[in-house]
């Protein structure tokens, strides 16, 4: 049995049709796809096959698959940049490795070589080059996907599987544009995750399970929801996004906090990145920390909030000004702040990854 | 737009080429399915296309398709018995049909009439009435499915839907047979659902998550999980099963006792058939009540453990004769004692299915 697939053996066929790239101005998030897909099966009895690149198509699932009846599946985001000097970058994508070979142990999936697997993903990128927008505000989002192809219906670690790569040009992620503010709904009869369960990994059903609660978040006007945890009401995350407080803490210190990876937090790209750079500056206090919502209404009372946002690979940074809690509209003086350390960390991660800037974070793809 | 298919409307074109029918006894759950499915297309655009049956086919579906990439997915599990007339019955088929609405509503998955839709069930079974194994140890297993198909990547109520159901003749769920005895692992380090989740619906993510664990209990030589809760260790299911206690109880009564649906329980066909059967038996008391690991554990000492089983559609019931927790084996009695009730409810619930004793509960196919 093949432990990994590798790179050196991709298979390309590229496709021979083009479709039009979109302006990369009018994007909308996840809806257009490049020409070609990377795939790679896997079975328990042969291994891994080779990996092949070729063009978009639909998948032929039999109708038993385990990844439409039990959620088997797991997914990444990553994105490539086309610089200022015309090199395509990805962003620290050994972590988004990283963490899908996690999610694959936590779904039962197989595992493969973290390394052979980014190498396609390269080469992918590489072949799909002219679909990295040619602009500053745009980028090439990359969605690795893995999914269990049993065809069979017992609850079981699937002996079948498949790899999958698609890749969309996008633009902000909110429709209201890249660095407007947003407002959260925080409401604890929604919880996103728990201890127990799998809200450390990028597993489907951590998604699926949010939409209902974010369909009633925009009912109520609002565009997001503030995960809460516990019975104290422990700040989580944000949507799909880790989230982030610059304030006065209760000891009187500039602190950036963030909540600490304890089973239910995703731990994100973005975030290690925001909390490397802010350890580096080494400027104020960075804590991995709880942070409850009457943390966060006393410290408004006593106008010790600065700064307020989410932060993930499909926006990036994202202010937020207003939290509904409880019947009460609370705002957030993000913008009004600034926002400073919002749009530091924007530039900052922008820099790095248009190639503004040299780093080590930035992944030449040719 | 339509705002439910009708049966009236199927489309029904039939396999020309048939599978051999496997033989009742050998049947491994899930693995081999009929000659024909239903499917139903919806879109939010044009509402509910009309029901095919048609031949069983692979889906094609867009690679970027929202139940691949989020868990926007729900099944149903219920069964057709040959019964000892030779007329084939379902099992209280509306509760299913009900619960199915149930998770569509929590999925943001689109809705429909429950009753078209088990018309069409009928129908399909009627048009599979061969597959019915003609055996009172078998049945066919019968797999509503509901998947989101949106084409994009934003985390989002679908545009696009498919409501498909496959059919599987099977016989007992697990391998070691219908009424052996199975052990379970309890441990509170995983946890299969939470408040304000999404553990009383039959969406997916439930599933998927709970592979790990069960992995786990396979190792440690046990054969399913049976999930704790909370701090105190509540009891709350059993892999895929609802759990029930017989037992007395604190006061000295004798108690037929489950875990109330408080939100984190699945409201099971089978545990509430047997709340109801026991319930109009009348002889001992019926609760829907919170049992934690140590109200078990002191039972078990003072020697006021009758029986405990799992039940559930696929398994019917299933007696539990050990629980390995905090390193300890506990063994449960159920076997010695015959196990009458386990027995009588799998023996009534039976007489039902196969048509051996009138009920409301059967509805007669054809």
């Amino acid at each position: 049995m093949t432990e990994s697939f590798k790179a050196s053996d991709l298979i390309i066929t590229p496709a021979t049709t083009f479709k039009d790239k979109p302006d990369p101005n009018g994007l909308v998030f996840g809806t257009v796809f490049t020409d070609n897909m990377l795939t790679i099966e896997w079975s328990l009895a042969s291994g891994w096959e080779k990996p092949c690149i070729k063009p978009l198509g639909n998948l032929s699932l039999h109708p038993a698959s385990s990844s439409l009846h039990y959620a088997i599946e797991l997914f990444e985001g990553m994105k490539a940049y086309r610089g200022v000097d015309g090199k395509i970058r990805l962003f620290r994508p050994t972590l988004n490795m990283d963490r899908m070979a996690r999610s694959a142990i936590r779904a039962a999936l197989p595992r493969f070589d973290q390394n052979e697997l980014l190498e396609c993903i390269r080469k992918l990128v590489e072949v799909e080059k002219e679909w990295v927008p040619y602009s500053t505000a745009a980028s090439l989002y990359i969605r690795p996907t893995l999914i269990g192809t049993e065809p069979s219906l017992g609850v079981k670690k699937p002996t079948k599987a498949l790899l999958y790569v698609i890749m969309s040009p996008v633009g902000p992620y909110f429709a209201s544009g890249s660095f407007n503010p947003i407002s959260l709904w925080a409401d604890p009869k929604y919880v996103r995750a728990w201890k127990g369960g799998t809200g450390d990994c990028k597993l489907g059903g951590n998604y699926g399970s949010s939409i209902y609660a974010q369909q009633e978040a925009m009912e109520l006007g609002c565009q997001q929801v503030l995960w809460l945890y516990g019975e104290d009401h422990q700040i989580t995350e944000v949507g799909t996004m880790n989230l982030f407080l610059y304030w006065i803490n209760e000891d009187g210190e500039n602190e950036l906090a963030t909540p600490p990876l304890d089973g239910i937090i995703l731990p994100g790209v973005t975030r290690q990145s925001i909390l490397d750079l802010a350890r580096n500056w080494g400027e104020f206090k960075v804590s991995e920390r709880y942070i409850t919502m009457s943390d966060l209404t006393a410290a408004l009372e006593e106008n010790r909030v600065k700064e307020m946002f989410g932060a993930g690979t499909a926006c990036i940074v994202c202010p937020i000004s207003k939290i509904l809690y409880k019947g009460k509209h609370l705002h957030i003086p993000t913008m009004e702040n600034g926002p400073q350390i919002t749009s530091r960390f924007l530039n900052k991660l922008s820099d790095i990854q248009y190639g503004r800037e040299d780093s080590d974070w930035a992944v030449l793809v040719s």
